[in-house]
């Protein structure tokens, strides 16, 4: 019989099985952005309207969870992170040495029609930096981007970061007779470059007196990237990086408060959405305070759910995966109370055995031996201890290899084990 | 000037500082919760309003944050996590060995006045077992609640576990007329005694043909504990946590779908609101799935702001976090850039340790070396290596002890730095 009640469309239920895999993502992720020197943030999940809707821009604003609350209030369910990191830096960097460095992890939501990599709930991870201008900044996240890709087992040639900057085409606008309050309805048109049709692209750019041809030949030549891009790419050649870095100008992104350099990264097959995107925001403090704090900053995301269908598509990634499960036991120990009598020296024991720090777990009622050691199997637990006639004498089972030892009346168990847990794994010699 | 955009009313910034204490409580609960075998399991934010509408009842209904989706759906954001988690187990369950120990930590969202230790959106760490009805499954949850006290530093005296049984209720209401119909409305009169002035539970009582004594006699009364009670008591006496625990029958939990076990947690000068609270609900499976399952269901929840109000206000317990606080670095090592001109080879150095797993930090733009210094002081580095003019030679800087020491051309310097982070912090003799 159906169960009447489901998960919402586009949001996903995290059983333990489907949550582990988050865990293995927020693990490398915070793990890279560690050794990146990075501190985690988190930002509240709701927001008024007014934060997201006139800073982002872009398609944004149609893809809110928007609502009004009991107080009447304008809300939204955050889209991303950008404006509210933007807030609390603005109302809090006082606090902190500059740059900031800061990372986070956490949902974000957009109504929009669930597919494949796109839900309306997804957890994001991002990292910023703010109150740096230099490319050094850029060249930073761009590596911390990349060493993420590497840490979850992607190889090189399996993915690409697609360097561009917003300033080649603030350029190319001016040169061309595009008005500057032109330039975002512009780089609209180009950011869908690569979906539209191009009869739909020779029209767009028709009405800025273009043809697609003239857009797609200047993003085409090197010749026209920036200093900063420039920049960037010695940096990370010279961090041993630049070959998973390709130029590519037809990158703008989506939504309006970009400035500079952008990126975005890529399956090499291109056979799905973007993995991770970001960029320079250097203007969007100074709109947020209105004026009263102008600091730049640039950052970039990367969702959950495109890295988790690429990851299932790639074996070495994948192996990778396979292999962090293998060693995710729910406990290290399994506590069998063979003779029930003996039940209140079993409590003691886990009690000791968990004070330790040790992960315990045992029957919470009288069980069979055999469908004991069948849910001790189930845990991935090393170590069985059996609590039974022989008490203070307890036996120990080395799951993994079948075999046995004991632990003497006179020997503190925890200890034992403790010993035990601490030797490589596979048969026990004493 | 004030900055323009804030959180909502009950909504809270966690810049790095904030959300460290986060991660400091999230680490305990879920360090605790793997001692004691439990799997970490998440459910969405939003939820069909009807989900938590009819199956929590009490105050719940009137405290939701609940909205029309696009698509015209009655939407909530989840007030608390025990439906979402039926849901799940509902669907899921026959996936998973009996019982299911599964543990959660995220955010829920109440409207309410914010107050101290009630905000709009905070963050609950959820314990549940399932499918075991035995009082030994209530007994590992008040026991895995106990120790979390334990493990942020509360010691014995500071905070006690009150444990109830509605079951003694049932039996009260029976042997003094009130219909089972009456039995919800009944329990909310007693969930409220301790707020509630005298006069006003008089009132209340009155309706059920009762007085505030009588009920106040029989709840006092510890001849009236469960056979459950007494069997969760034995339990905990058998782990040595009964010194922790005292029989309280006028906790009954507000929530309609509680059915047996119930406690709270407090400290010892009932100072502040629950730390913690939960218990059995061995209906609600079968509610959610019209029938289709029942499966018996006990569990517990603890909120952040109540026990971070807490451990600011106990000597013990803001010791441990301030000794944990003080290890937490923003890097390991900071690289020093003295020579402008080194800093290709100091880009490679710092990949060469970040590649390596140490957590590495530098000045992504020409600084004055005592600004270096200063920075390296901010992160908590524990050394600072120097590349300048002498390089390959490497200087490298304890900075705790301001002693020095140098890496030889010749040297792996990730090697050399991994030996030194290795050993225990503290003057460096070689």
């Amino acid at each position: 019989m159906a169960f009447p009640f489901q998960a919402l469309p586009g949001f996903r239920d995290f059983a333990p099985r489907e949550r582990s895999l988050c865990t293995y993502l927020f693990e490398a992720w915070s793990r890279v952005a560690g050794r990146y020197g990075f501190s985690e943030y988190e930002a509240p999940i709701l927001e008024s309207a007014e934060l997201y809707l006139k800073k982002s821009g872009g398609e944004l604003g149609q893809q809110l969870f928007r609502f009004e609350d009991q107080g009447g209030r304008d809300i939204v369910l955050r889209p991303e992170l950008t404006a509210s990191l933007a807030r609390i830096v603005g109302e809090q960097q006082r606090d902190y040495p500059k740059p900031l460095k800061w990372f986070e992890i956490g949902r974000c939501f957009r109504y929009e029609k669930p597919q494949k990599g796109r839900l309306r709930e997804f957890y994001q991870f991002n990292a910023d930096i703010l109150g740096e201008a230099s490319p050094a900044a850029d060249a930073e996240l761009a590596a911390l981007a990349i060493d993420v890709m590497l840490e979850l087992g992607f190889r090189p040639g399996e993915f690409v970061v697609r360097l561009s900057d917003r300033a080649v085409w603030r350029e190319f606008c001016q040169n061309n007779n595009i008005a500057p309050d032109q330039l975002d309805a512009f780089l609209q048109v180009v950011d869908k470059l690569e979906r539209d049709k191009p009869e739909v692209a020779d029209q767009k750019f028709a009405e800025f007196g273009l043809t697609r041809q003239t857009v797609c030949d200047y993003a085409a030549n090197p010749g026209n990237a920036s200093p900063a891009i420039r920049a960037v790419l010695l940096d990370l050649k010279q961090r041993g990086l630049d070959h998973l870095v390709e130029v590519d100008l037809s990158i703008v992104r989506g939504l309006a408060y970009y400035s500079g350099v952008v990126f975005e990264i890529f399956d090499t097959a291109r056979s799905m959405r973007a993995i991770a995107g970001g960029g320079r925001y250097d203007g969007l403090l100074s709109i947020l305070s209105e004026g009263s704090l102008d600091m730049p900053a640039t950052g970039f995301a990367m969702g959950d759910a495109v890295i988790a269908n690429l990851i299932a598509e790639t074996p070495v990634a994948l192996g990778k995966l396979q292999a962090w499960r293998q060693l995710q036991r729910t406990c290290d120990v399994f506590v069998v109370v063979a003779e029930e009598s003996r039940r209140p020296e079993a409590l003691r024991l886990i009690s000791n055995l968990r004070n330790a720090g040790i992960r315990t777990d045992f029957p919470l009622t009288p069980t069979k031996i055999n469908k004991q050691f069948k849910a001790a199997d189930a845990t991935l637990a090393r170590f069985a201890i059996v609590v039974g006639n022989e008490f203070p004498e307890l036996k120990v089972k080395i799951l993994s290899s079948r075999t046995e030892t004991s632990i003497a009346p006179n020997a503190d168990p925890v200890d034992f084990i403790q010993r035990l847990l601490d030797a490589p794994d596979g048969p026990l010699l004493t």
